[in-house]
């Protein structure tokens, strides 16, 4: 058997293989305080990354950034009935604003300080931002607002797993009013439309584009529209959503405005986020057994540079190539920037060095020394497929872009076929638990996939999915509707939803 | 006497004229919630200018970005004595973590969520990064670390100015540990200079570089530097600092490692930080009675391009030669990018548009009618000097560049011959009530300026400052030793510091 640079492998346990991978590649990993991570500085490159890419295409789209703030007081919440009930239950709350030492000299709050009213850690941003859009808006003309925030986030997770579900996460929320249901319903489909764009043009992840059912729409929404990628051990992630909210929230927080013929109207209000999980979904759709595969378009670096030699004449020698080498890749284009070269120059054992990029997940890897100068060339190694092979340094210059640009369609295209290799339609109860029920008992992650079933809403197709850990994750946009019977309750169904065990 | 825009004028009252300024270019407002702000979409867009700028030279100087918790355990807090003196009083505490309805169906904490112990809403970030370091440093071989952290603050604050002082702010925080005393203090130098540069290169802002006294010195620092500016009613504005920690925090936070000696030592950090403030700091160095006045560095467009027409033919007319002239200034490079151009074509008069601009600061405003275009041309006007010609399509496409470079050096040189000219030394007690004694009641915030005086820290003079509300800014960097007496007490100085009343 192989070797492998984490233990274990994906087959052997996948939750341990994720959270291995992230320590081995130094991404991040679990604070002082409950349920909040560190960010280290390879893992937040990646989400700067991210950030870039996803502002660029919000901007593109017409929306502007803007900042509200982290705290809402808690009478805010109160006023979207379902939204509360939604966030209420896992929040952090702000009770004081000042700290004395006791008797003991123990620092506790301090009782004078009491706030007459707490204020809420924001779990997102719907109440105090529509507060603030009741302010700016009064006629049509002050309307469409399109502002997007990037911000931090609180929820109080019982259970908690790096960058996938943390306490406290990053995020980016955009909050639209529009003086029509038409422009909101546009708008909440055209972000969904970005979302998905990005997550298969940057992160190489396929996703299914759909609607979610009543029971699991954003609470205070009229319809809740999200994008779903399969993860490697063929669980599904909801990697962003995208939400209509009607006037539900702009009836809740007064934002009103004069129409065209002078009518008092309520706004029509739209919400939509990613979050740091983008992170964790890079990383269980891509990473294997040897820990972290990044898509070109994100990683930090493309390139790394690994000098050998054995004495001082050689050095001198490998390092003059090595830096020219460097600033002639960063000088070429690829997709929305330059290459990112990086030289790894520590006086550590080779293996080593070169197990330390693997684990890091940078796509290409080309050691240099005296003799692959001699030949004017590089020993180049892909992160994606394992490839290695001598490449002469011109043809490694000229090609650079497209060697990048195929690793990142290789990405894609395989974390496609895994998909796909792994989604069926299902009709019969049988089937079902024959999908969905794990074959071993050691390995209880470790399913089918996805499954395409009509479905019948209601108390017994939830008890019964509740039961077998398995979630409707959504009613695919793409698809026809085509009756049929609910695979459980046999009650007549429109359309199918795509079933799976979730994060 | 000239109409201006703002009212009241600069002269006639500093602190209401800086409101009107915000909200005339529509920066930001006041939330719903206590102390803090939202920054508006135009405000938004200086601070990003300002993070980008910011960000790339801390890449340049070898820092990497990373992110850690919001929340502090307020045992953290109360490791480093000196810092718990200086945070505690002005703190958000949360304590509880999830709501329940009472008996009337209002929302309270829920009792039974109150946490073992409460959390802190960050005040700035040495003691849970500490603790993190603590894990990360074992050998020399783990130093230098140098991190930054882009994120929100919040300190609880009974009088709050928007962007100057709020409860929550946004900033930078870095934070490095280095093997000797002598690398951080020169990273702590390095990182002031840093700071210094991007005040005046960015913001065309003078800053004076300077140590803080030891009253003035950041809750646990060893040394505190500081960036001092000017503003244009000659307060002092603390606009950045750096702190030398020695091994206070490392001491505190068990931040160890063993030297090449195989000796085990202490980290020696740093820590630094600018924030959102810088946003108000540039409002008030450059904005005049008419509004905002931007350094094109910093200026979310550079150019607006208005069209002026009468009927549909003009209209295609001068919406085509508009459209094909933004594309061309928009090819032309500025400072680290392009020219940023907008087109505003809204339906409202002309003179209220051009207002418009004229209050949001936009560098350039570039009239285009039928007249203009027969000449191939368009009507200039600058908002730093106010002046506006005629000039070639041409000429100021070729030219775009420079007069951008020329209204950014215009704005750097005017703002420090204002400061030069409002600083003086001063030797004698009555010398320092005249400068800083109010002349005129009804302007209590008019006085004389920075004066550079002799002076001996104690409890009389402490008494003194307080009581006419002037402080002491910080004593200059590049100043040579000069003996002295103090202005007050007469005890011996051995060098000037800056006093001024301040922000």
């Amino acid at each position: 058997m192989a070797k492998t640079a984490i233990t274990p492998t994906r087959a052997d346990d996948y939750p341990e293989l994720y959270q291995q991978v992230i320590r081995a590649a130094d991404l991040a990993e679990n604070s002082d305080v409950r349920g909040c991570m560190v960010i280290k500085p390879w893992g937040w490159a990646i989400w700067e990354n991210m950030q870039r890419g996803l502002d660029g295409m919000f901007k593109a789209t017409g929306h502007e950034n803007a900042y509200f703030p982290l705290f809402i007081p808690l009478s805010f919440l109160q006023k979207e009935a379902d939204h509360v009930e939604g966030f209420a239950k896992e929040c952090a709350v702000v009770t004081h604003h000042r700290l004395v030492p006791n008797a003991e000299g123990k620092l506790i709050p301090d009782p004078a300080s009491q706030l007459e009213e707490p204020l809420i850690v924001r779990p997102t941003s719907e109440t105090i931002i529509g507060a603030t859009y009741a302010r700016w808006v009064q006629s049509y003309r002050d309307l469409p607002i399109l502002i997007n925030q990037w911000a931090n986030v609180v929820r109080w997770e019982m259970r908690t797993r790096m960058f996938i579900r943390t306490t406290e996460f990053l995020w980016q929320e955009g909050h639209t009013a529009h003086a029509t249901s038409e422009e909101a319903q546009e708008e909440t489909m055209k972000m969904l439309g970005v979302y998905a764009d990005f997550s298969e043009n940057w992160i190489a992840m396929p996703v299914i584009q759909g609607e979610k059912t009543a029971g699991e729409r954003f609470p205070g929404a009229v319809s809740t529209y999200t994008i779903e990628a399969m993860m490697q051990d063929r669980k599904a992630l909801q990697a962003g959503t995208s939400h209509f909210l009607g006037q539900n929230f702009s009836k809740a927080q007064d934002i009103k405005f004069q129409d065209q013929n002078s009518a008092i109207q309520y706004a029509w209000t739209t919400s939509w986020g990613v979050t740091t999980r983008l992170v964790g979904a890079m990383i269980m759709t891509h990473s294997d057994d040897d820990g972290l595969v990044m898509p070109p378009r994100l990683a930090p670096k493309h390139v790394v540079l690994l000098p050998i030699y054995r004495n001082d004449e050689e050095k001198s020698q490998v390092l003059a190539y090595v830096n020219s080498l460097k600033q002639e890749l960063e000088a070429q284009d690829y997709a929305e920037g330059k290459v990112r070269v990086m030289i790894d120059d520590r006086d550590i054992r080779g293996g080593e060095k070169n197990w330390y990029h693997v684990k890091r997940g940078v796509p290409l890897r080309a050691e240099i020394g005296p003799k692959d100068i001699a030949k004017n060339g590089v020993f180049l190694a892909r992160r994606d497929t394992g490839e290695k092979a001598g490449v002469d340094r011109g043809e490694l210059v000229a090609t650079i872009g497209k060697r990048l640009a195929d690793i990142q369609n290789n990405l894609f295209q395989r974390a496609l076929k895994m998909r796909d290799e792994n989604m069926r339609s299902i009709d019969t109860l049988d089937d079902f638990l024959a999908y969905f029920t794990p074959k071993n008992e050691d390995k209880p992650e470790i399913h089918g996939g996805f499954a395409r079933c009509h479905f019948s809403e209601g108390p017994d197709l939830n008890e019964f999915l509740k039961k077998h850990k398995v979630t409707i994750r959504c009613i695919e946009l793409d698809k026809a509707a085509e009756p049929g019977k609910c695979f459980l309750t046999g009650r007549p169904s429109a359309k199918r939803a795509v079933f799976a065990k979730a994060y």
